[in-house]
């Protein structure tokens, strides 16, 4: 009977992705491995000792260690994608989306290699492009390979209405489909406090203006730090799923996920209710949408094959 | 009967900072107030909004807030100071020195402006001077201006073991008195695995070696790094200690403390075994020391004056 | 600035009693008094050390005692009444009330002499007029005398639905109404999985056996115990309730509450949505009830008045 | 790559039984199915399903349930015994441990029919008899077969001394061996307050009168209670070997391992130092003994021999 501790590796050793790592280790899902680029390797191998070095004092038994080679990540049980470009001065869109598309096509190759059986989580943006590339490139079964937006922008509607209607976090629930950001689609028929409908306890002008603050969640904390983007509630995020699928919980969690038919398109990566254990995306939930959130969801669809086509 | 929540400010929002925050944050010890200089105010202000963004997923419910106003860290039941410079190129030490406290002495004169009664928690570097520094600043009773070292230094020394013996960093535990880093004096015959002492697990060689690299292990991060230094590790030693005082632990527990006659010595914040709880340092524990231990403790001590005369 | 721990008593050292104060220790809300009558004062002893030699192995710093005397419930931040009498056979219904409310008085009476500032959390059956009469011997305001139903009912139906639907029970939400047990007036159109309505999830027959099993859940722990009734889930309700309070969380969480001129009653405790913070129920939220469920309500509310016309 | 969540069985549903499966199921260890005779089959059911109806409340996500088949026992990654007799009026102690025997016979064939690949954790008294017991009827390799009874017994002396010293049981640890209770060989000179030896902080009579508590630890509570013995701690401590063998977390505990040799003894249960790990009882350290530890440990073994050669 095996009992061995379970392992997951977290490619890219930015802020989310070391932050990712962090939440991991505390969680003690299993031992972590931070990989990056061979030009990284020194930092990456820091951040992990210094988190292994927390390990004592948090109270946490998980080896936490930084490495450039791939070899280190063989049969992990979960594989998490953060690496990638962020969009620079002057860059086109599509360039930005062809360079993080080698990014994953090379992170996926190597990760294959050495952990035919994993499942993936992919967080880099264009995250619906990148999660399909990754799923065409390691030829796992869709259920094995999973993107992350929904959790995020939930997270940031929830903290945005807690903080209205001063409740407690745990109380507020939220509900997204679609793609990330802007491309959001909020269902906020089916966001609640304690189980009450936001809509019954907010007026409409104010949780439009939530919600159109969550579409520019990203861009409001791009804008405050200046320099750099959001890591600890996208590290969080992809913890919680993580945790779903490496202790089997069957969480009802949105995620973006390959589509053959549901909501009625084919061949494509967008946000949508899922439950999650240890297969990965056990089951797709479907739900019936109001004639407004049918168009507002086909528009999702549209803006996510557009950046398709620019895949090469 | 008041249950109101408690409130922590951590003054600087660089890594440690930040981290520290979010650790606190996620041991649901109270609302956290991020602090840094007007200039940051913006980036300040982002990292608290992306951690109150992963509460709602990791399910703290504490608020997290940014701010260069020190009004807003008004009745804080504890400041914990992590701001102050690294040492740049062609800085002397004194210079360092010299630059640390005039931030120190504005930092504790706004802080005490507005929390009259809070308690101290100081891991600027050189930490024993700066720690002395806001002691005299505040005008605090001993027991509420306190210093981090030991907690970081044990933390690292237990991880290098439970790495060697392949054992659990639970059960490993490390003890060091003195200054920090360089002049840290290990206390190895108290350090054990399981309750049993290091020294007939290990040998006298790869205990020395473990001790030397406990010493170093600051640098060792900071060059991995190669730009900037760690913050996992001491920003949970900075989250121990504060829960050991605002939740009345009595843990027994490093911390650089003043010592009125203790160990022979007066006048001087060092490295000492303490009693943390509700008074901040409720007890300083005194042990009989070998004539070597005493000797490097001696010396260690002089290592603090000599930065003490550098003081203006 | 005080830190001082808090201190929580927990009248009744049953089942019931003696699980909710080893749950309030281990989330170490504070210290926990176990108060019961003379005679029981060694057993209340036992249990309580027996919690305390806990302590070192699940890592948790509280005081666990056990007690006959009231002084030392003294300044209690909260008291959690779980005493009383089941029924026995033979006992009309009527004297089960009669002898409760006895046992009511007497706790209150002797609580309200060494704590006049605290809260009181009550458990025992039945628990409407129980609550009510707590509140009246203490002539303490409405929102420091709470009584716990719901929280426990909606556990049931919770833990029933996420069996059902093969789903982690972190995603399910239930939501009740009224009184406790056969009185409870369910809201299934608010209760969800993920977010989605139950009624798009389960057949209406499901639906109605599921809460038909939760209104006798407490009747179907008792049937197959034998001897005794349920107690862990009702020890989780009940601290779940006193973390909102002592850690002033602004839950939204059903409570026993006083209504005045809500739901269009009066002068009678009765199940409610409820915001718990440091001040006991900081708000009553009102909904607006269909006619059925209006109907119910009102039932429930005669049946709470019939159990109140026999108090002396 | 299989994630599934482990199972865990639990042969026994009194007190300490129930209690292990609560702690468990809190721990998200894995599912718990707990097991007793078909008489108690259905307050079996009745308690799992209580604890069941917590999860909600205190967010587990572990199935918990009750049953007399062991076919439902099938695949437990481990299973804890609990079930046994304890002594009657009357009754003479090899009667009892005879009795005893009978039942871990019938329960071991039993496990072992559905799940030949587990380990064994054995709490029933005369706990190193009793897994002796187990150990011959399974065949099982030794290190799958291990008995509890030092983390109970230490976390009793560290409840005492962290109370006499009024500091944090966190900070306190203890050292025995041999057997349980009576048997007990205190090492007081491997036990510490924050790596302080407690000799130096207490005096030799109070701590001669802690032990001399923490050897009668179990009757204490025994008279206490009146009717029934400790549950709470030896469930915590029961649940902490399960958590360091199913986290392969190499922790340092005292358990109840077969000797081949060490400590100059053969063919014996008995109390020693062990590493646990994914294979159960990954090593037995060795100490070296003081003259008078060494003929405790050899009357420890004595007294364990003679309960031994009541075994049929």
């Amino acid at each position: 009977m095996s009992v061995k501790r379970k392992k997951i590796s977290v490619i890219g050793s930015g802020f989310t992705g070391a932050t990712t790592a962090f939440l991991i280790a505390q969680k003690e899902l299993g031992d972590v491995v931070l990989v990056d680029i061979p030009d990284m390797e020194n930092p990456t191998k820091g951040k992990a000792l210094d988190m292994a070095e927390a390990a004592p004092v948090l109270g946490f038994d998980a080896k936490v260690t930084g490495t450039s080679d791939y070899r280190e990540t063989a049969n992990s049980d979960m594989v998490i994608i953060t690496a990638g470009m962020a969009r620079k001065p002057g860059m086109s869109r599509d360039e930005l989306v062809q360079t993080n598309q080698k990014i994953m096509k090379a992170v996926t190759t190597e990760v294959v290699k050495y952990s035919p059986d994993t499942t993936f989580l992919v967080l880099t943006n264009p995250v619906d492009a990148m999660t399909y590339t990754v799923f065409r490139e390691s030829g796992f079964p869709k259920e094995r390979v999973i993107g992350q937006s929904g959790v995020l922008d939930t997270a940031r509607f929830r903290t945005f209405v807690a903080e209205e209607l001063n409740l407690s976090v745990k109380d507020i629930t939220g509900f997204v489909l679609g793609g990330h950001g802007d491309d959001m689609v909020p269902l906020v028929r089916y966001s609640y406090a304690g189980g009450i409908p936001l809509e019954t306890l907010l007026s409409p002008e104010r949780l439009e203006a939530i919600v159109d603050r969550t579409r520019k969640g990203g861009a409001e904390i791009v804008n405050l730090l200046g320099n750099g983007s959001a890591y600890y509630a996208p590290a969080a995020s992809l913890a919680e799923m993580a945790e779903a699928i490496l202790k089997d919980q069957k969480r009802v969690i949105p995620s973006i996920a390959y589509l053959e038919g549901e909501y009625g398109l084919d061949g494509i990566y967008l946000g949508v209710p899922t439950v999650l254990g240890a297969n990965g995306i056990e089951k797709i939930i479907e739900l019936e949408l109001t004639p407004d959130e049918e168009e507002s969801f086909k528009k999702s669809a549209e803006s996510v094959r557009n950046v398709m086509n620019v895949l090469e």
